[in-house]
């Protein structure tokens, strides 16, 4: 990777004045402001002139702690401060990245460095300014009377200019898998009960403001404002809650179907700022603190993307550029993969991950496996899993994740259970060297799966040897999942300690040469520049709710501007027979037409692309399953044409070391004419070029497998205009002639 | 291990009438009733016709959780229980130690097994009546209905019938290091505040008259009585709370100088006892929460040991019975251990475990250990070693421990830091294969130290190679040591889950063939018989604290009531130099003579032990050290003498496959004169006798250091009578002629 790292690096530092706390974008349209109000630190923030950020206090209250610096351990890191030192610089530097949207990703920015001093001790805000956004964190050198510190609360405001459309989670300490809510700012506390899905296995909701981050929002005069937040690595995950009309107090107290009981710290000592402002809360871990830290070290980037065109939220590599360089040497393990798996089947209900129903429990240790009877619909069995080898191999899938292979399934959710996988002893029905040989005789590799039911302490315990039996028999990525309540008990999904957890899952695996693919962990803050074997994640609503009561038909055009700023969603996209009774009890139905479902694996971009369905589903649409086959899901070139949150995303992709492109258009419930120029084609070049459409009188629900699928030659400068049906979408392929 | 046992086993079951709910002690002295009071479960005790315990209620709160079992989910286990099937049976067996006091031990009891039903929930009580006590334990069957719980409260109550002298400790979730107080119960809540040492690191206090186990008392009518437990694997440590004339509530409101926050549960919903009754108080985990339980499973023995001679109270072997057999095949790596250390002049602050004086703190990964400035004092060098590894060799000690070996001691103890070591990066001046090398070939061994700084997360992610480090050089023990606040924060020391941690490490250190000596763990509850490579602990005021400002003469004749009735104590005897600022700067001092301090070996029984002082105190004294060279600490039988808690103890070993005998004898601060008459020894054999003891005029302050050493033949019959002074004692070899 570093050797690949192109350099053009350019540092211009000094000191300058006092007064010249102000920093420009490299094209001049974004301004950010730093200044004291009083000893306050504050900035402000603008793009093209208009202001995005109205003046905001920076600053970190800190937690009684007998293990803190004697001196000054009681004191916030909010006011006292003066400012001893101004340094500004420019970097401008391309590298590139292992897997990704495009070949290379410019990092260019200038940046103010702020040195502040609070009696003995000093702190130092740095601002990155981006022509599409600003970073900024706080940096604790070492110094004696900072040494050790505990947080109470991170208080970093975004004072809003107005009263913004939003698309926003519920706040929440475990999960964000809700459903989007689309309001005003103003709205949010109204819509909070609705917007909690009290269904889910561990709401922990602790305002009737919060919000979780990436936050997408509009404002009436066009801007497209995005709050999140970069390379959230030893440090908990950053929530927002809004000071509104009606805010007294911030609050920190929990709420929720959760019996884990966070200790609620003493409300904040300090004004509150006006309304329409979002004041950042952290994940507390079991005893109610928010980051345990240590000098030198510094918080994630706080970030703020802008732009007046949307595409731009999308096209943006603001996060990762944030994120430090690889810190892999041999990446030459890490690839894109396309796999298929016996997984579907279980989430709709139709098989089991658990092989026996003999026992209301059981102990991994007590049980003689051979000895049980199998309940007769255990899915991971070797016919069944050979089906799946084969089906790949026929089609060009790289790999075949098989859950439930494992023992321990007949009780492993949400019983808080500490002991409950040891990720190497198969079911009897499993033969995993039998397998593995057959998928490499098959030129296909088996995903493994590892669910830890959030009994981390459990999963560390077996860690190594769960790897070692990967690299025994050639698998090399995992599927991790953290379903229920977090043992450690009291723990949070977003803790620091848990983000501590994730982060050493990836490094232990990337010793073992495994890609990582973690669910139901964080959600992502571009940690896979620095750690590209984390090729994926879960963390928000996927496909599998389609099998639990449905999401909305505009979510997936939602989530490329929330959750996939920080890293891509294993979204498990191409469920092709959408009304799951048709093969099973299961009522439910996917909100998506089958041509909608084929442009996710261009919109919903991600270096591992699920093909989600049964393969008898795709077999009975294999004209439409050929798109799948050949789509690509590694790019040298990504080109946003169309975008609005919530409305439609059409994106075209250069597939990797190719001259070959694909395009995915993915609308809402009110469809969409997507209009395709096709400008970015090489001049004078001719593409075959098939076109994946809804069908005239398709629809989400009462008609979503109606496509057609059209071929022509195209060139450069050619229009396709494409009608996408209500929740429907298209997929195009032009294969360079 | 299972090959030696000797079964003399002798069961008798079968169902018997309800009214018969009552069991007699093989001999007849200790009885033992059940009845229900109405729907609750009910037990009362008598020794030789003096009721002990009188009828007490058992059960236990369960908490609200959304994880249990959903019918009765909320139902505690405290009444509308019916009896419905009542089981009685004896034990009769005698097995062999891997190590011990004695060379068998007999397990000899009557059973009583009461199941009880509370509407379609099974629990069963079951009882062993022995000759010195009794165990009870809850048994949980696995059952539909009471598959996952979690424990708010175990209630389990001990009616005492009078305001018995106590000797307590007081109650703590984190430490058990405090100085035992001797009260009436009646003056407990009066002397709490004195009792509770803030000076400690950690401590909680949960009651004004919550105590400790083992709790040693003594009735006004001459009864000995002492409540611990046995068995506690996978279960919270419990404490005894008094409900004395004060009490309105039991309390769980926890008060101390620890900022780690743990939530009090809602007060029990059920009538107080009558005043003088013990109750069980749980150790909570970070939630508040006291145990999460999965049927089939049980609680730990509830123990209560009972004897109208002191002496019984020492040589019972009621907690090791109630324990389960060895569960290691292979035990021949396990053996006693005689060992020095460089430790003493760490603790008493000559010198140090750090190397470095260089930083306000460090992180592991970000120093170059070559590169930094020593402080000059770091203990652990090659040449002190290599001094302590000849002392060894010459005095005949097995092995050498040396604390501070390893990187990571410049800012170890109270910072609360996660990745505080990583236990196989030797400081530069400790060459760990030289100084293996070189104790290897003078017939000693290093003993191995992994301070874990109560990170036991970190402990955990570095414990495999951690011992794969051990098996490279040759280590065969570890001390390791949880000073400060545990990581997972908010967790105490003494909750289920940090009991499953030191047993995680016991177990994994076994397969590694690694014997155990841990400090700062869980008070012992007698697992060293099912895991025999536990063969130290600390868990009490060690010798450590004569550094600290002293303990009381009294000390070391309490503990073998009190902490010694779970497990061996690695006290870390043999202070030859009392008065610290001899040699140092330290103006603290032992309260003890040297004498007295030989006495400990015998007296403090443990398969471990240390000479704890320097090598050049010792070769000032180097004829009174001719006891420490030649004490073993193995044995094939053991006499208890005299005895009276908090004044003396006089004990006689024969030392295991040999014909010697050693005594020791150990006092309080008033002086004893010992009578102790030989008629254990072999009819007509003569004994070389060596007499190591106090002076006329020694004294624990003014004259530790007189002592007179005697030789003499004795035989069989002869009676050796001893003065011992204040805060002093005597030691004794016998050699078989």
């Amino acid at each position: 990777m570093k050797r690949n790292i192109l350099l053009t690096l350019c540092l211009v530092l000094g000191t300058v004045s006092l007064l010249a706390q102000q920093v420009k974008s490299p094209n001049g349209n974004v301004e950010l402001k730093f200044s004291l109000d009083g000893t306050r630190p504050t900035y402000e923030m603008s793009y093209k002139g208009k202001t995005v950020i109205k003046p905001s206090h920076l600053g970190l209250e800190l937690a009684k702690d007998k293990h803190a610096s004697r001196k000054y351990k009681e004191t916030d890191l909010m006011d006292g401060f003066t400012v001893v030192d101004i340094k500004t610089s420019t970097f401008d530097e391309t590298w590139k990245p292992v897997w990704g949207e495009t070949a290379t990703i410019r990092n260019h920015y200038n940046e103010l460095a702020v040195t502040l001093q609070q009696k003995e001790r000093t702190i130092v805000l740095r601002f990155r300014v981006y022509d599409d956004g600003i970073g900024f964190r706080y940096e604790f050198p070492q110094q004696k009377d900072l040494n050790y510190f505990i947080i109470k609360e991170e208080m970093t405001e975004f004072a809003m200019t107005g009263d913004h459309t939003a698309w926003w989670l519920p706040g929440d300490y475990d999960t964000q898998e809700q459903e989007t809510q689309q309001t005003r700012l103003s709205e949010i506390r109204g819509r909070m009960k609705e917007a909690v899905n009290w269904g889910n296995s561990s709401v922990a909701v602790f305002s009737d403001t919060g919000v979780q981050t990436a936050l997408q929002m509009k404002t009436d005069d066009g801007l497209y404002i995005n709050i999140h937040e970069a390379a959230c690595l030893d440090y908990a995950t950053m929530h927002l809650e809004l000071v509104d009309a009606k805010t007294t107090a911030l609050t920190t107290k929990l709420q929720g179907n959760s019996n884990v009981y966070t200790p609620n710290p003493a409300p904040s000592a300090y004004p509150l700022p006006a309304p329409m402002t979002f004041v950042s809360h952290l994940t507390p871990d079991a005893t109610g603190l928010k980051g345990a830290m240590q000098t030198p070290c510094e918080t994630p980037w706080r970030t703020v993307m802008v732009s007046d065109d949307a595409r731009d939220m999308l096209s943006s590599n603001l996060i990762l550029n944030l994120n430090e360089p690889c810190k892999i040497e041999d990446t030459s393990w890490i690839h894109p993969t396309k796999y298929c798996g016996v997984w579907w089947e279980m989430i709709v209900g139709k098989s089991s991950w658990h092989y026996t129903n003999d026992f209301p429990s059981i102990k991994l240790d007590q049980i003689d496996w051979r000895s049980v009877k199998p309940n007769g619909y255990h899915a991971a069995n070797n016919e069944k899993v050979k089906r799946y080898i084969d089906f790949a191999a026929k089609n060009g899938l790289d790999e075949v994740l098989v859950e439930g292979w494992n023992v321990g399934w007949e009780d492993w959710a949400n019983m808080w259970k500490r002991d409950v996988f040891d990720f190497v002893t198969p079911y009897p029905d499993f033969d995993i060297k039998m397998l593995n040989d057959y998928a490499r005789s098959k030129g296909v590799k088996i995903l493994m799966h590892h669910e830890t039911s959030s009994s981390t302490q459990n999963y560390e315990r077996h860690l190594e040897n769960a790897f070692k039996l990967m690299n025994k028999y050639g698998y090399d990525a995992v599927k991790t999942g953290y379903v229920g309540d977090i043992i450690p008990r009291g723990d949070h999904h977003f803790s620091q300690s848990m983000n501590n957890h994730y982060l050493y899952v990836i490094k232990e695996a990337a010793k073992h040469h495994i890609m990582v693919n973690s669910h139901e962990a964080t959600r992502p803050t571009g940690i896979c520049r620095t750690y590209p074997n984390l090729v994926g994640g879960e963390s928000a609503r996927g496909t599998e709710y389609e099998a639990f009561g449905g999401s909305r038909p505009d979510h997936t055009c939602i989530l490329p501007f929330t959750r996939l700023q920080g890293g891509p969603m294993d979204y498990t996209p191409g469920i092709f027979v959408t009304k799951l009774s048709t093969w099973s009890d299961n009522p439910s139905w996917a909100r998506i037409t089958l041509a909608g479902s084929l442009a996710l694996y261009l919109t919903m971009y991600s270096p591992l692309q699920m093909a989600a369905d049964l393969p008898e589903n795709y077999e009975q649409f294999d004209d439409a399953f050929q798109f799948i086959r050949d789509v690509a899901c590694d790019w040298d070139d990504s080109k946003y044409l169309e975008a609005e949150p919530a409305d439609y995303i059409t994106v075209a992709r250069k597939a990797k070391g190719t001259d070959n492109w694909f395009i995915g258009g993915k609308c809402d419930e009110n469809g969409h004419l997507a209009v395709v120029k096709l400008d970015f084609l090489d001049k004078g070049r001719k593409y075959d070029c098939t076109l994946y459409a809804d069908a005239k009188d398709a629809h989400y629900e009462k008609n979503p497998q109606a496509y057609t699928i059209t071929k022509k030659v195209v060139k450069k400068g050619d229009v396709i205009k494409v009608k996408e049906a209500p929740g429907g979408g298209f997929a195009v392929s032009l294969i360079a002639k």
